[in-house]
């Protein structure tokens, strides 16, 4: 029987989000609650299913407190629980489809042949796309699963602060992700709010609806 | 009391959903539960807050009749209940920049005077960015929307696929989009599943995490 989460349910902890400024840095994310996250982050959907991205989870506090001078000075990289990078995949190529293509005949237990068709699809938008396009376009695949991670949190009850002000090329250079051919697109804090985190209390500020919504 | 979605109830949705690739035309998401996933839309992060993109909902059958043709030929958006064309902003400016500032005065109720330290900040990186990465920007944004409304569909259990296979410039055509300074970066369609859509029993593909994630 299917039995999903009440709306309201739902929109009460969307609601409760907020883009944490402060965070509890005595307080962590479980590792039981953390698995559930990362879970969610690997169940985002992305074009062709490619997944043109890595996740980078760091919680080793050495390498968090190196964090805020390449990200503006920001706080949340080094208080949070969980620092998520999410790493796009820079010149997408044949080999990359020929991975995945070989992951599904894994996983489904297909033979590799049967998948030629959806081969050649992706081929044909990975080979046709320009260099540049094609790695704004891993990059978008990856801000799917910004907002999947984002929403799930919420849901769950775990705070977060989706953060561009990021230096990609210094965090490029920490974490080696130049070398496997990744970028940093974004990253996301996660962990617990702090009591006196004054952005907290204030009113969320979305466009009318009767203006941002076109309805047709 | 804050009592969040229970982790696994979250994790259990999230694995039932998967990509429509066949709707069941005789089914729509009823007005309750759509405006549930409108506020979810609505309630999702952006840069600065800035929400570069509007959500364009199509419910109208004459309309989602049209778009097969300017879709790769796929049926999604004439089958689905409700189609929604993510568009961003093309050419983010000083304008959007006050518009929202304006936005920000009137719901918190404070004077625009005491945002001018924000509004700067919003103004260095609208007025600096190369106007190809600004719109790649605003498209990034639409894209954590999209991934939000993917997640908060899942939850309360409804269908969705996510769609970049639609042919932008003759979205922004029939739309009206251009002259709105908007452009179709992408849309997911929403509805049920038709009971034979042959995807829904495929097991899901994702990269072993242990090349997908980094830990550090």
């Amino acid at each position: 029987m299917h039995t999903p989460i009440a709306p309201e349910a739902l929109l009460k902890q969307l609601n409760w989000r907020y883009a944490v400024k402060k965070f509890d840095p005595s307080r962590r994310v479980s590792a039981e609650l953390w698995s559930v996250l990362e879970q969610a982050l690997i169940l985002s959907p992305s074009s062709y299913g490619l997944q043109p991205y890595r996740f980078v989870v760091i919680t080793d506090q050495g390498v968090k407190d190196r964090l805020p001078p390449i990200s503006w000075n920001q706080p949340q990289p080094r208080d949070c629980s969980h620092f998520v990078v999410f790493a796009s995949r820079v010149g997408e190529n044949a080999g990359d489809v020929d991975a995945y293509v070989k992951r599904i005949a894994a996983v489904r237990d297909v033979p590799e042949a049967s998948l030629d068709g959806y081969k050649k699809m992706m081929l044909g938008t990975v080979n046709n796309m320009p260099e540049e396009e094609l790695n704004y376009w891993a990059k978008a695949q990856a801000y799917i699963a910004m907002g999947f991670l984002l929403a799930a949190a919420a849901a769950v009850g775990v705070d977060a602060c989706p953060m561009e002000g990021i230096i990609a090329a210094e965090y490029d250079k920490l974490l080696g992700l130049t070398e496997r051919g990744y970028t940093a697109a974004a990253a996301v804090a996660v962990g617990y709010r702090a009591a006196d985190d004054s952005n907290s209390t204030l009113k969320k500020v979305r466009f009318d609806p009767a203006v941002g919504v076109i309805r047709v």
